[in-house]
């Protein structure tokens, strides 16, 4: 296995706002052109979860949640809307931690993240109503139709990430993780290899999907820079693809808990 | 605050063996030139935490290493060799978790980490005796030593990061992070930022050097790639310098316990 020496990570220009039910992949073929790109081989777009939940008409509109009796009762100790809380608990397995204005779950995809994923920042004009964003219902099949419907419109599939931002324990600030992956390998195994003395390397798997989300998440920013798709060039590993499943560490293998 | 809308990442080529005591500046300096590569404003420079302890001389040789009844009690419980077990409880506050093949320590320096960073990969040749690699005594301090050095033998002072690869809680594989930091702002503060449609911004600190020691890990590679020196240029940020230590969350504030 080889690792590139190089990488360039460049945002496509004026991608435009998406609305519910937009063409991700069109907009992505459009903001490319305009850019005067062309996908090469190995190439890796990695998009921000935001945006292909906005295509995938994940936005809710509070005015039609309806806490319930846990909603409402979580929503006093973290101090949040519970209507809100409510949407967490839906898109939730368990809760982890509750405290004031802290309300970390376990998403029903594994994912341990703060508020099941679910946003408002960017999500919505207050003259519209007050929304919330969910997180795509699958985002690996997200990823996947994202580059089969970019194949059929360039010829060429790239390697596709969906990107979030996620608080992360012992850390202070977010990193950018892989929500969702396709053709692309969301870990590199190294079990097997040797160093250069034949001795067994320390590290044996890598987060890579995650390591190159958190190298998009550089370009991207996090408030209204308007560049939420990434082209990534230059890696040109040979490891099997893997879904960003694959990133989340069953339970009880936990070595930190 | 403006992110960059490009990054390119490129490790300096055919980067030496590094020993003990050696200027690490003046082999950056000499793989920069073999380059035809000079600093530009806004350089950045992600050395790999080996080749910092390497040049500081943090190489032991473990028959050098008596275990104490602690190492000793501790080495059975996770199957390690007693006098690693030593070392890790020499560089590190306390356990975190201790399981066959598991040693989570919160290292002196605050990090919670496996075996307090100690390392054998690529560390010794096994005809010159058995040695372990421990993490730099003050990596920001070692940061900021290897700014002021290059900045004396080239005229410029990039921002430098000494990156080491985490394990990390609930996801599979590792990650790049900080350890060490100098002239560059080990996280962005965009609290009181607002999104486009006026609200607050959900997201408000970025562990903005973690994120780009993870970009910078990517064209390191693990192994014996022999290059531990990346050139991160591109960034713009116009934030701050913070030290590493800023990436460490307090335990009394970590939201996920």
């Amino acid at each position: 296995m080889s690792f590139p020496a190089e990488l360039h990570l460049r945002a496509l220009p004026g991608f435009p706002q998406v609305t519910d039910g937009a063409d991700l992949a069109s907009l992505t073929v459009e903001a490319l052109r305009r850019a005067a790109l062309q996908l090469l081989p190995d190439d890796v777009l990695v998009f921000a979860q935001k945006i292909v939940s906005k295509s995938e008409g994940r936005r809710i509109e509070l005015a039609e949640v309806t806490p319930g009796a846990a909603a409402l009762e979580l929503a006093q100790t973290v101090q949040k809307d519970p209507r809100l809380v409510e949407l967490v608990l839906r898109e939730s397995r368990r809760v982890v931690r509750a405290a004031k204005d802290v309300l970390i779950v376990e998403h029903r995809l594994g994912l341990i993240m703060a508020n099941a994923g679910i946003d408002q920042s960017n999500v919505f004009n207050p003259a519209d109503g007050e929304f919330a964003l969910l997180l795509p219902e699958d985002p690996d099949a997200s990823a996947a139709r994202l580059r089969k419907r970019l194949g059929e419109l360039t010829g060429r599939e790239p390697g596709i990430l969906i990107s979030d931002s996620f608080g992360r324990p012992w850390r202070i600030g977010t990193a950018g993780v892989a929500i969702g992956c396709a053709g692309f390998p969301a870990t590199l195994d190294l079990r097997g290899q040797e160093d250069m003395f034949g001795r067994p390397l320390r590290i044996t798997v890598v987060g890579h999907a995650d390591e190159v989300a958190s190298a998009a998440s550089v370009v991207m920013g996090q408030a209204n820079e308007g560049r939420p798709v990434v082209l990534v060039r230059g890696l040109t590993l040979r490891a099997p693809s893997q879904p960003a499943a694959a990133l989340i560490r069953p339970q009880q293998q936990d070595l930190f808990r």
